[in-house]
């Protein structure tokens, strides 16, 4: 058995329960390095967002890992607030984690990111959860970095499937739509990872048992984060269990779990004012021919999965080793 | 076996080839009393559907049906020119029919609309399979119109499916988004019958066939436009088969097949000039719970079938009888 090649990520989120979920399963990869963490307004501020990746990032004994401050509000408009029914106030789940010593990095998000693609020219993988202001701002801020960094992975918009903010709308691209356009006209390679398979691939309760049976604090602090966002959940599938959007952004972008339908198509984003603000408008139309090749487009569209992911992520999740660095007092949900 | 009740019809088309199947099919079919036609421009100009409408109604031993022409221009802007690559310059693949000897009756199809409606109030049924400026002109004329109808299905837009003019509007509704908006919000009971059904239930060349040896000129006319349609889609399809969009709906409307997943929510019509123009926005976000009740909504959205439709449009379109009073003189393609 080989080891995997470790390639520098920079993951870009709003921490939040997911976000949470998707930042341990890079820290467990062994093909993931992650290198710089920016935060953004989303399922939280930004700023308590940087607070909770910071907490985890010394939970899980990575507390030298830099997490940079990102855009409070979107390009056009200002935070709405975040969403503390689905994450909580405190965006985990009301769960308390140990306040780090660690402290934000100076510098914004953006010239973070700019940063560690220059540092590691044609390297750098993006994983970005959360609205994409932050990535939109890098690249106004350095118009080459298409061109720097080896791809960039975003959990956001809906393809075929409905949305969860809107209709139509998936709440990280409506979060900041016009960020989002940005992004995706830019001239890079893009997976698209949309509520079609974030939806379809749902963690139950027996996996939030298994990640409250782990020994280390991480799963274990994530399966008590869990028993919030189900809570949530039980009113979109009618049981408690879970959507897991960004931990499977993740688990795509380290090739943990692979597609096994993802046409390469154009996507515009809606950033009119009208009922469709915010949808990713995938060109599917090729759905009827196995979608033919559209010259031109650079977005990658999961829409379906090979494979189960539920398993692999507890699994994955339990592969935190016993660490004596780690801390190990993780506070009882008070929610 | 007793008589199917029969209810009166007002038809609202672009006659096109589907729309020529869609009234073969409702005038086989004895539930539906097929009181009056107005044309309005889509397929075809309103004034050549009219045409096409007249000379089809002659050829079924029906030319007493009155057909009013429409709309020429949608609410907002201008007619675009049809769509020849899909019917054929003619708008009906380029088959030659006996020219009717029947002339339009007065009025605009909307006044006729407005009239059949006072003539049978509470009774009448209206299937609108083209762009929908007519239907809003009428809504206009008289708004007690929706009071006054038993309800109405409308060939049109797409749910969950791609659309067929931009990767999210379905024809219909592009063409006349405006009209599709005040249509869709006006306070009756409206089935919607999407590309989602329209673009899965396909016919093939064997049924074809069998239109072709039927031994009515009218199932061997569609026989012989389906020819064309066919090559259309078989850019669609990779192969030589049709989508069914009108005659679906009007077997709908008549309850010649019924639907399996037909969830009653709201839809919304983007009349923006972003890029989700003409784009029918169904809340469908109750797919996870088998769409929980949408308080206020009336809009009817057929996502599925139950049973197969071609070998039933088949069926119903043999059945015409070999009418002494129909005429025979069917041209040959020219296609």
């Amino acid at each position: 058995m080989t080891t995997p090649t470790s390639h520098p990520f920079y993951l870009d989120c709003d921490t939040g329960i997911d976000d949470a979920l998707a930042l341990a399963y890079l820290l467990a990869s062994p093909q993931a390095d992650v290198r710089g963490i920016g935060t953004v307004s989303g399922n939280v501020s930004a700023a308590v967002g940087a607070r909770n990746t910071l907490d985890l990032l010394q939970l899980a004994g990575h507390a030298h890992i830099p997490v940079a401050l990102g855009a409070h509000d979107p390009l056009v408009g200002s935070f709405h607030g975040g969403a503390p029914h689905v994450h909580g106030t405190n965006g985990i789940g009301e769960v308390s984690l140990e306040a780090a010593d660690a402290e934000l990095v100076p510098g914004t998000a953006a010239e973070m990111l700019v940063r560690l693609a220059h540092e590691h020219p044609g390297q750098l993988r993006i994983l970005a959860v959360g609205p994409l202001t932050n990535i939109a701002e890098a690249l106004r801020l350095d118009p080459e970095l298409p061109r720097l960094v080896q791809d960039i992975t975003i959990m956001g918009g809906a393809a075929f499937a409905p949305g969860n903010i809107t209709a139509v709308a998936e709440a990280n691209i409506a979060n900041d739509p016009e960020a989002a356009a940005e992004v995706l006209a830019a001239d890079w390679d893009v997976t698209l990872v949309p509520l079609d398979v974030t939806m379809s691939n749902v963690l139950e309760e027996s996996h939030r048992q298994e990640l409250l049976a782990a020994r280390h604090p991480v799963p274990q602090a994530l399966g008590d984060m869990l028993g919030y966002y189900f809570r949530f959940y039980e009113s979109q599938f009618g049981r408690a269990c879970s959507a897991m959007h960004d931990p499977l952004a993740a688990a795509l972008a380290v090739g943990g779990v692979s597609a096994a339908v993802a046409p390469v198509v154009t996507v515009d984003v809606d950033t009119t004012d009208g009922p469709g603000r915010g949808q990713t408008i995938c060109d599917l139309r090729g759905l009827y021919m196995d979608y033919p090749e559209q010259p031109g487009a650079r977005c990658r569209v999961v829409l379906e999965l090979d494979g189960d992911f539920a398993p692999h992520l507890v699994e994955v999740l339990q592969s935190f080793p016993e660490s004596t660095t780690a801390a190990v007092a993780v506070g009882a949900a008070v929610a």
